[in-house]
């Protein structure tokens, strides 16, 4: 699908003139989003040791593959034009790098250097759905940004680059630049067991196999799904500080230990899941922009650490406070290399309700937290969605307004089927908080073939609701949902005793379900069908068009297998 | 359709030998039923002047319905046996009245009388969904039980009777019934408002015509839907008590004034909706059992009370009550002949959390409650099923266990579309608290014609969900789910200003909506379609099959009307 768009992209071709029209509407957003980010500039300043040489990317993971989505959309808007690909490989104008960096706003243009070649991006800002981050490499090399995200090192991505060349760089500018040597800032990211399914490598972000996800009721630690937005911070736990900020007693300061001694140690089993768990059967329907994640982005553990009330208490959080603050900012300490770091938040009842069980997680599965997971600390929101269960936690905001990060801001939000880029306005709609009903068929796999000799077919998935809505029923159909059997549940290892239901509201986890069913006598491929039910009797959606959106998040449609039966006995 | 069964029926019949092939999992829950109302026996002694001569009925408004359809259903398992019809009214032998009451358990028979007639009903209790209900009317005449309940009186109950005739009345103790004149215990029932549609009369149950329900965001009492479960009790203020029981500090009774003056008087707006709402689009599909509610059954009011939770307060809870209690049961005053009274219960942390907002509603849209909806003091459980919001309150225990009610335990419940009536097991579904995500169009109606002239189709509806999660967008489609379009929201009356979104959680009334839309050019019908996604993007199921259940409750499949398009001008 990819590779087809690629090649009707070479097809086309667009002039100068034509990229002006930019829909304005677009293009004042990207004027408001660099006006926001002014304070950001000081980007070549180096920020630690580790970083002295990184002028690390700042695009979302997902970046390049959103962008190229918009720029083709672009081009096909342009189709009827059918303008000639205009070659810009000679005959350029060269530019000291003097004059590259004085093109560093949209007033000015926004043009970067790649590889020896200039660009002039400016129109191409718009279609950068990270909008603001794009401009921080305005004016210098994108090879440093993109070194942090591999997904721009793709054919395509060169291609859209190579529209807006303008000319090259000087020599001496170039072998001044090249002396800057680059290095990985994912060089030390922690090793990761070798069954995972990776969907990108920098930063990390994969999932287990699914059959190997429900074969634990808790999902080992090492193949738990992985979503980093950025590189793994190195945290040293003796100097680790947690900052608690905007209470009237002052900013609260924790060691690792003091977290650990002050206040007691609260265990919870809570599932999370990935906003984009599922997205491939998104994109099967129409491409959307987002890592291809299966349906393992999503996995339960148990989860021990200090109430994010019992802090927020110490930290001063009275009645008072309720009446003017409406949120918590979390900041994570793995951040790019302006100091941006990664961030979010949640609303101020969850994390002050008693019943919230939102943790200051230091131990994951009994054990301290792996480095992928936000060692030393990291916040487990349960039933709320994977993105604001920040890792690496270094700071905790009590704020009157959401955090105002990429990521809470301009990500993560889900939009009708037929909002599309040209469209969308993320203003429009609420930061995603609660998961809705979800349920995936882990066994059989999609494909598999079943021996009619068995004489009967089991599936195996899992069932999960967000919000602390327990799962009370999953219903599984052979026939493609026309009937309709009700699996068993399990909230328990197989080998031990069923637990009772957690209180009203608080059923974090996820359940396990089976069923075993006759094979049907006349069929030769069966359409395997789940959907949950949870005690807000919530239901999924039927089928994945209707909930289409442009990021491919919240895909919690049926989920179908087909398996076919092998007549493998002579019959009578 | 129910025509149609009861042909169909006419045309079976059964021996008696047959009624003893009940399933006997039927049979054994019967008798567990019957067991546990061992203590209920005493139907035949008075309750208060006003009861006196009330022999009144004791099972669901939908009673009948729901027996006649598991007698349908039985009566369709015969049918392989093909045997015919057995009249059987003449040469039947005469039995005293004291005959017929020495049959009144599963052991001795259970036989009833009607019209001169006698009955041998044991085989069908075990179909009765009532279950235990049934059997307070053993021995006796079935006449003023019925009273209570006019859908009753339809051909085809007293056909399924019929079947089980073995006898008549003596002449002299028929006079002596006779004699015993039922009243009308509906006859002090309020009036109602001529535009309401009818579902029962006795119980009465209506809605507003769909049109006039979202003519006005906040629903004027007259039309609010009615949903009463018996006879509208009439309740003198000045001597209403309202008893608080369960807590350490005893029992706590309040007049009406007390209730008013001890504590704050708080006001929400909130929507109510009936667990039924849109049930007949699932009789569409295969018929089901209860009250055939269009789509009104849902309506918005603003309520003003006490708090659950101050009076709580005030009557002893405390957090060492938290530690054995688990759910608050509220009684209503709404009572049959044998004292049973109307009861539900909702889970402690709602009534008691501070974000819950459950009240002892005294005031409805400003004036005091109307005797249809609860007066002098109904309990208002926002975001919660209407079943649990009591009317006419009596009692509120506090108690480690739900209401055992028959409405909490073997009706509002939620199944698989494969459950039926011999596999059902009332036990194995939670009792629905919140609702899911609903929406609905109520302009342009079903089968309307909008004029190609006008150029533009004005849809409009309404959206909810349950639990307190904001309605954040509606999708309209007039291509059956193919495009969507997103509608406008409104959550305050037209000529207001809007409202701010309620704090997470608290958003208790719904949104009415509103779209206008070019006429799709080639277009000659539409087929319109609503979907609603709340602030956890819960979305709609796509279609009615998948969640069609054997009570019809919880109908929130997407909603479609379809209008033809009058090409009312010349083209060109």
């Amino acid at each position: 699908m990819l590779l087809r768009c690629c090649h009707s992209l070479t097809r086309l071709g667009r002039l100068n003139t034509q990229r002006h029209q930019v829909a304005p509407a677009v293009a004042s957003c990207a004027v408001r989003l660099w006006s926001s980010s002014e304070g950001q500039r000081s980007y070549q300043r180096a920020h630690g040791p580790s970083w002295r040489h990184a002028l690390a990317g700042l695009l979302a993971g997902t970046g390049a593959v959103l962008a190229y989505g918009l720029h083709h959309h672009k081009a096909e808007q342009a189709d009827t034009i059918k303008v000639q690909t205009i070659e810009k490989t000679s005959a350029l104008p060269v530019f000291t790098q003097e004059e590259v960096t004085s093109h560093r706003s949209l007033e000015d243009g926004v043009w970067v250097t790649y590889k020896g070649a200039v660009y002039d991006i400016t129109d191409f800002v718009a279609m950068h759905p990270g909008g603001d981050k794009i401009l921080l490499a305005a004016g210098g090399d994108l090879e440093p940004f993109w070194a942090l995200y591999a997904v721009h090192n793709q054919e395509h991505v060169l291609e859209i680059l190579s529209e807006y060349k303008v000319g090259v760089l000087s020599a001496e500018d170039l072998k001044k630049q090249q002396t800057v040597k680059s290095s990985d800032p994912y060089s030390s990211d922690p090793k990761r067991h070798p069954v995972l399914r990776i969907n990108s490598q920098k930063p990390f972000n994969a999932e287990p196999p699914p059959e190997l996800l429900t074969d634990s009721y808790i999902t080992p630690s090492a193949i738990f799904f992985k979503r980093n937005h950025l590189p793994v911070p190195q945290v040293d736990p003796a100097s680790y500080r947690l900052h608690v900020e905007g209470l009237p007693g002052g900013v609260l300061t924790l060691s690792l230990e003091e977290l650990k001694t002050r206040f007691p140690k609260h265990t919870i089993t809570a599932t999370l899941q990935c906003a984009g768990n599922r997205r491939s059967e998104m994109n099967q329907v129409k491409q959307v922009k987002g890592l291809n994640w299966g349906i393992a982005a999503i996995s339960n553990a148990t989860w021990s650490g200090a109430r994010l009330r019992d802090v927020l208490l110490a930290a001063g959080y009275g009645p008072d406070v309720a009446k003017w603050a409406c949120h918590v900012q979390f900041e994570g300490l793995d951040k790019d290399v302006t100091g941006t770091t990664y961030g979010s938040s949640i609303p101020l009842n969850k994390a002050v309700n008693e019943e919230g069980d939102v943790l200051l997680a230091y131990e994951m599965n009994g054990e301290d937290l792996p480095a992928d997971h936000g060692y030393p600390v990291r916040v487990v929101v349960p039933g709320t969605v994977g993105a604001r269960n920040v890792k690496w936690l270094g700071k905790i905001i009590v704020s009157a307004e959401e955090s105002n990060s990429h990521w809470q801001q301009n990500d993560y939000k889900g939009f009708s089927p037929g909002t599309d880029w040209d469209t969308v306005d993320f203003k429009s709609a609420p930061a995603i908080q609660e998961l809705p009903i979800q349920s995936a068929i882990t066994t059989p796999a999609d494909g598999a073939v079943v021996n009619r000799s068995g004489e009967e077919v089991t599936v195996k998935g899992y069932a999960w609701s967000g919000g602390g809505r327990e799962v009370v029923r999953v219903d599984v159909s052979l026939d493609g949902g026309k009937t309709w059997q009700v699996a068993q549940l399990r909230s328990s290892e197989k080998e031990q005793a069923p637990k009772p239901s957690p209180p009203p509201g608080r059923a974090w986890a996820w359940k396990l379900w089976e069923l075993t069913a006759p094979l049907p006598a006349e069929a030769q491929e069966l359409e395997i069908v789940c959907k949950a039910v949870d005690t807000s009797y919530n239901m999924q959606p039927d089928t994945v068009p209707p909930i289409w959106n442009l990021r491919g998040v919240l895909s919690n449609a049926w989920h179908r297998v087909k398996v076919k039966i092998r007549e493998d006995e002579s019959e009578g």
